[in-house]
């Protein structure tokens, strides 16, 4: 792939960034109850009122993130769009609980009721995502704290107690080490850190450590697999659930373990990430038939019990032209380009539902973002930088 | 379709059944810790030791109703393989509950551990399709007895406090009438009164009434529709859940309803069986393109949520085959045979994976059960009878 080429996939994935912020800014804001309609089809008519919590929050940091580091996209519908997604959140989407803890809705109301909590912790990520993000914006320090009680709250639930989610604990269940949790919690060390300086960076600088651990775990079968359970010592699991993989998830906590090798100066797990979590997850994740990811796989070739395993969604696409330009960037192999191309193909040829349109954003961000003409691809490059 | 094709299925799907319950005779039966494996390759290898309880208590009744009706199936280990699952049930499906209620897991460990507990009703459904049945093989009346009071919880949980269920009650929520649960309860009130005598089916018709008013709600839309989710006083929900369509579901109901409207006698209620949830779900729901039951469809045509909502699965079109045939041998309709037989050449020309061969079992059953040479076909017809 040339450099010209790489220019024109820029120019597309630019232009898709536009079309895709253009759409939602029309459509998606509820002026009467505030927050975000996300049920909304291609003609621009809603098609449910319902408010999921992630994409709520995944929006107000989009927005945020958008209006902070871009210039073409600060401008005040986008800020004030921000405003009333985050204050719709902060409004609703904590839910009573009791135990006292703090716990998110999944869905909400169109007026913000809570219809669903989920037993897990990601409404909460998603919501501590947008409550810092925006702060940055407003200056809000009591919304900054906000978040980062938020923060205290999951690592109490991950690291030491989760009855506070509302799972019953049942004796059969065995404590297990899913790669979504350290991965979802080093996405939040990063988010939380950014900028911060060194007491903010100092305070998560463990946990940091802790998810990298925690991720490293899910290295399985003499290096030849990502599996997505592992058991909380780091081995493997029986069954169905122990032998499934996730290519999108590896390739997520790959780009992720990349962006904290190249932060902290770690050249072994800058190194690890690029080989064991974006090449390898595109070796065996990758169908050799009809091109694309598939969703989920069984490392002894079983059939998943996932009804959705071989669909190609849109998300672990995304996860893999980040993490493979990413790797490109840092390293300037050849060989990952080339993959990129691969995906970025497969990627624009097959994905043209609303749902990839509508869902592409936070991605097709990130990929707006890499420097093509950079040329400091050593280890000292922090990650990849934005550029407008 | 002619006579003598209608018998060729027949035998087809009688070799069928003979295999399927081969099979898992040969593979399934833990003859250490007791209860049935379920994930099972084409080989017999076990990939997954986890049990769950839907399966479990449907292979028990499986087992039991082959072993009680029909000749061909009155071996010592069809009884044996029944005992032993029934016994495994019993003494691990129920959890203890805090709230003091009657609770089953839905997932277990293979030695019997409770793994995962599902906030429906469900499980307990299928457990309490199993004591019955088992009961009437061993006249065990505790056994018996223990059914029925399990019974009385599920009432409670729908009909009067669903609180026990374990979901929290949120301010967002409103109470809907799912169609699956007065089906479910549809089915167990025939399983549990068949043949028990006056005071059984007594003690039951109320809640057979109710069942029925229940799931005739979900008629919709002047009759043109067949909705899941509806109100509690029968009107169409807002949004993508209440415009869910679920095909195989509705056929399950047509002809759960069928059987009781030609138990009853009541003429009005069988052909609404046929017209609205049999021939009127095929309408909607088959593929006109590839053929074949969709999952999920909305009514206003909108992509569901649901991922697998084009998929077709085993089980829609083993619900359609049964509708399909009873409706028939009910009316003598030849275009309600020629549909079944559409259903037929499609399942049998799609359905070679190994969960059509493992999920098949009761349908299959069900399916050998029609008389082909009775001539009765008018209402006095008690459902389909029992032939080897």
């Amino acid at each position: 792939m040339s450099v010209v080429t790489l220019e024109k996939c820029r120019e597309n994935i630019r232009k898709q960034l536009d079309n895709v912020v253009d759409f939602w800014l029309k459509y998606s804001l509820d002026r009467v109850h505030g927050g975000f309609f996300t049920c909304i089809g291609k003609d621009g008519k809603i098609y449910d009122e319902l408010k999921y919590v992630w994409l709520q929050g995944r929006q107000v940091w989009m927005y945020c993130r958008l209006y902070r580091t871009m210039d073409r996209f600060h401008k005040p519908e986008i800020l004030e769009a921000a405003t009333v997604g985050g204050a719709f959140l902060r409004k609703f989407a904590r839910v009573s609980s009791s135990s006292g803890q703090w716990k998110c809705a999944f869905c909400l109301t169109r007026d913000g009721k809570a219809l669903k909590v989920q037993r897990t912790i990601f409404s909460e990520c998603f919501y501590i995502m947008a409550m810092d993000e925006l702060s940055r914006l407003t200056g809000d320090k009591d919304m900054q704290l906000e978040a980062e009680q938020m923060m205290e709250q999951l690592i109490y639930w991950v690291q030491v107690d989760p009855s506070g989610l509302g799972r019953p604990q049942l004796p059969g269940e065995v404590p297990i080490n899913s790669l979504s949790v350290p991965m979802m919690l080093m996405c939040l060390v990063q988010q939380l850190t950014e900028g911060r300086g060194q007491e903010v960076a100092q305070k998560y600088k463990e946990l940091g450590n802790w998810c990298v651990e925690q991720i490293l775990q899910h290295i399985q079968r003499a290096g030849t697999a990502i599996l997505e359970n592992v058991s909380v010592d780091g081995s493997e699991l029986p069954g169905c659930q122990g032998r499934l993989q996730n290519p999108g998830h590896a390739l997520e906590a790959g780009w992720f373990l990349m962006l904290y090798g190249a932060q902290s100066g770690d050249k072994e797990i800058h190194r690890t990430a690029i080989r064991n979590f974006v090449e390898l997850p595109y070796q065996y994740g990758w169908d050799k038939e009809h091109g694309g990811l598939f969703y989920f796989l069984d490392v002894d070739g079983h059939c998943p019990t996932q009804l959705e395993w071989s669909m190609k969604l849109w998300w672990p696409h995304c996860e893999a032209l980040i993490a493979f330009l990413m790797a490109y960037s840092h390293t300037r192999k050849p060989e990952l380009l080339e993959i990129f191309s691969e995906v970025y193909q497969y990627t624009f040829s097959h994905g043209s539902s609303t749902c990839l349109v509508a869902c592409t954003c936070v991605s097709a961000f990130w990929m707006t973002c890499w420097k093509t003409r950079t040329e400091d691809s050593d280890m000292n490059d922090k990650g990849i930088h934005v550029r407008d």
